[in-house]
C-alpha cells in the first residue's frame, strides 16, 4: 500500500454567502489546492466531492460535484457524490485516501462543498435534520435543530456523572473564538468571556447559543499525491470510518472505537498527538472528544479545559483553526477543513496560531444520527513526513 | 490486487409501490443477497449505498443508506452514500469492488434502492431533472423529462447520418418487452408488437412513451468476496466509471471510451461478450449503445436490432432482464439490477430467459448531464470464475 501525502489544500474564507454560488466557493477551494501542490486541475484522476444540503435547499441532487468541477475542466475521470451529515467530507477524504493509497490514483482530489445560508432560516434547519433518520426524529419546532438537543442529553449524562459544568463549556467557546481571531478563515474573529457564552440565549440546557457552530457556508480541498512524489508533504498515516457502533454505554461509543483504530493503524497513541482538530458542533462534543480520543481518562476532559492544555500555548491544543464554533461549520465541508487545518499546522505555515513543533495532527469528525447512534464517525492522523 | 467475486445477488420485483416504504424495499433485496452468499448481515464490513430520489421525494438526505441498513444490524463499518444520478448504483458497485479488491473489506455490499412513485407526478419529474446541473437546464415543461430530449436529440443525428429509423427503436422496445416477459422481476411482462410502439403518444420525436424507460421503484443488492472463497461465484473482470469524458464528436463518446478501459482492464474483447445490460433509458440509446460497446461498427447498430442478433436466442443477448424499458429504472437501483441480472446469466439461474453458455456479462450504466457530458458512465465485465 501506498503511503499518501497531502500535497495541496485550499480552503475559503468560512461565513456567509448569500449572494455567492456554491460553484463559485468550490472553484475557489479546489484551484488553491491545486495551485498550492504545483498542478493543473487536468491532472486530478479522481474525486470525491461531498456536499450535504443543496439537494434540499436548491433542487440540486445527484451530480452536485460535477456541476462545480466541470467548469474547471476536471473531466474524463471518476467523480463519487458522497454523503454522511457533518462528516461527509470525512467521507470524501476517506475516498480520495483510499484511491491513492491503492495506486489507483495518482493526484485524487478530495472536496467539500456547502452553502447553507438560505432566505428562510426554517429550511436550513429542515434540511439539517435530513442528516437523521426522519422516521425517528421529526423536530417539534422548525426554528431548532434536533441535534443540539442531542449533544445536550449526552453531556447532561456527563454533567451530572463527572461534575463537567457549563463554565467549561463556556471556556471551550472562549478558547476555540480566541483562536479563531488568529485565523483568517474563520467565520468569526472577535473574542468573546465566559460571561458572554453563560448569557448568551439558551437553545436547549445546558447550551447557549454560542456553545453552539452556527450556519455558514465555504468550502474545503485537498490535493493526495503517492508520498514518495514530495519529500515535504505531510503524511496520512491513517484514516478510519464507521457507522453508528455505538455500545450502550457512554465509555465507549463510535469516537472511541473509530480513534482506536486509526491510532492503531497509525502506531501511534494520545500522547504522540500535537495538536488536534475535533467536532465541536457543540462546545461539550469537544470536553467529551478529549476523553474519547484518549486525551484525559474519562470523566477527567474538564481539567483540561480548566488548566489551558488544550489552549494555545498548552501542551495539546485542541481546534487552532477555531473549530466548528469558530472557524464555522458549513457541513460538507467540515471535515476537509479540518484537515486543511492540520496539514498548515504540520507544514508550519499556521500563521499567528502555529503549534511549535507540530509533528502528529488528529481529526475527529462525526456526522447524522440513526438508530441511537451517529451515522459516521470519523478519525483521520496526518504527520510530518 | 485480489480478484473480486459478486458472491451474493438479491433484487426486489420491480414496479409502482406507492405504499411500501423505501426501507422495506431495501432490506428484501439486502437480506436476499446475503442469504444467496450465505451470509449473516453482521458479517458485512463494507456498505456503499446509492439512492437519488429520495432527498426530493421524502426529504431524506445526508443518512439514507444507514437509514435502511441499521435495521438490518449492519453497524460499524464503513458505509458511504453515493450518488452519481441514473449511475448512482453502478459508483456503490465501483467503489464495493474497489474495497474488496484492495484487501480493505473481506465481505462487501452494495445496494442500490430508489422510490420514484409519488402521488404527485410532477414531483418524481421535477426530482429527475436534478440529475442535470439545474444552472444549464430547467425544463420548460414540469411534465416532461429533459432526458428524453436528450436522446431524441443525440438520436435524430444517429438518424440522418446512418439510417436508423423508428421502427428500428420500436423493435428495442419490442425485444425488450418480450425478454421481460420471461423476467418475474420484471415490471412491465407484457408483450406489445411494433405498432402498439409506434402509435403510443409522442414524447419527443422520435421517442413515444413506449420507448421510454418508466417511473417505478425497486432495489438490487450484491455481496462481494474475495473470488479465493468461492469457486463458483461470477468473477468482476472489469469495473470502470468515468465522469464527463464526451469529446465533441458523436464516435468517441463517453461509453466508446469507459468500454475501452473495461475490455483493456479485463483483457476481454467485444467479441467475448456473450450478453449485456446497456442503458436504455430511452429505447435508442441501446441501438447507440451496440456501437459504443464495439458490437457492431458506427453506424451499423440497426443491423443487430432487424437480424435478431440482440434478441434472445440471437449471438448477442443485449438486456435479456428486459432493460430499463420493461425491467424497470428505479434510478438508483438500475446499475445493481444489471449486474444482478449479468450474474444469474453466469450462473445458469436466468430461468426461461438463460442465455446458453453464458461466460461473460457486460453492464453498461450512464447517469446525468452537466457541461454537454454525461456526469458518469460505467462499464462493468462480469465473467465465469
Amino acid at each position: 500500500m501506498t503511503t499518501v501525502a497531502v500535497a495541496g489544500v485550499g480552503l475559503t474564507v468560512f461565513g456567509r454567502y448569500l449572494d455567492r454560488p456554491l460553484k463559485n466557493l468550490a472553484a475557489e477551494a479546489t484551484l488553491a489546492a491545486c495551485s498550492d501542490a504545483s498542478i493543473s486541475p487536468s491532472e486530478i484522476d479522481f474525486v470525491a466531492g461531498s456536499n450535504s444540503l443543496a439537494g434540499l435547499l436548491t433542487g440540486q441532487e445527484c451530480v452536485r460535484t460535477q456541476t462545480v468541477l466541470a467548469p474547471l475542466g476536471i473531466r474524463g475521470v471518476p467523480v463519487f457524490n458522497v454523503e454522511n451529515a457533518c462528516a461527509s467530507a470525512s467521507s470524501a477524504f476517506n475516498l480520495a485516501v483510499r484511491a491513492v493509497a491503492h495506486g489507483e490514483a495518482r493526484c485524487a482530489l478530495a472536496i467539500g462543498f456547502e452553502k447553507m445560508s438560505h432566505p428562510d432560516r426554517t429550511k436550513t434547519l429542515a434540511a439539517l435534520t435530513a442528516a437523521a433518520d426522519l422516521d425517528e426524529a421529526q423536530p417539534e419546532d422548525p426554528l431548532r435543530s434536533m441535534f443540539m438537543d442531542l449533544y445536550a442529553e449526552e453531556v447532561r449524562h456527563h454533567m451530572e456523572n463527572y461534575g463537567s459544568t457549563a463554565e467549561d463549556f463556556a471556556r471551550i467557546v472562549v478558547k476555540n473564538r480566541s483562536h479563531a481571531a488568529l485565523n483568517p478563515h474563520a467565520q468569526y474573529r472577535s473574542p468573546c468571556d465566559i460571561e458572554d457564552v453563560l448569557s448568551s440565549p439558551v437553545v436547549t440546557p445546558p447550551l447557549t447559543k454560542l456553545m453552539c457552530s452556527p450556519v455558514g457556508d465555504g468550502a474545503a480541498a485537498v490535493v493526495l499525491f503517492a508520498a514518495e512524489q514530495s519529500r515535504i508533504a505531510p503524511i496520512v498515516a491513517a484514516s478510519e470510518i464507521r457507522s453508528g457502533t455505538r455500545l450502550p454505554t457512554h465509555d465507549e461509543n463510535d469516537a472511541v472505537l473509530v480513534a482506536r483504530a486509526a491510532y492503531e493503524a497509525a502506531g501511534l497513541g494520545p500522547d504522540d498527538v500535537t495538536l488536534a482538530e475535533v467536532h465541536d458542533a457543540a462546545a461539550p462534543a469537544e470536553l467529551l472528544a478529549y476523553e474519547d480520543l484518549g486525551f484525559a481518562p474519562r470523566g477527567e476532559g474538564s481539567r483540561l479545559i480548566r488548566d489551558g492544555v488544550t489552549s494555545l500555548g498548552g501542551a495539546k491544543p485542541v481546534n487552532t483553526s477555531g473549530g466548528l464554533i469558530a472557524r464555522g461549520h458549513p457541513i460538507g465541508a467540515t471535515g476537509l477543513a479540518m484537515v486543511v487545518e492540520g496539514v498548515l499546522q504540520l507544514r508550519g505555515q499556521a500563521g499567528d496560531r502555529q503549534v511549535e513543533g507540530a509533528r502528529v495532527a488528529l481529526v475527529q469528525n462525526a456526522g447524522g444520527w440513526v438508530g441511537e447512534a451517529p451515522a459516521a464517525s470519523a478519525v483521520h492522523i496526518l504527520r510530518t513526513p
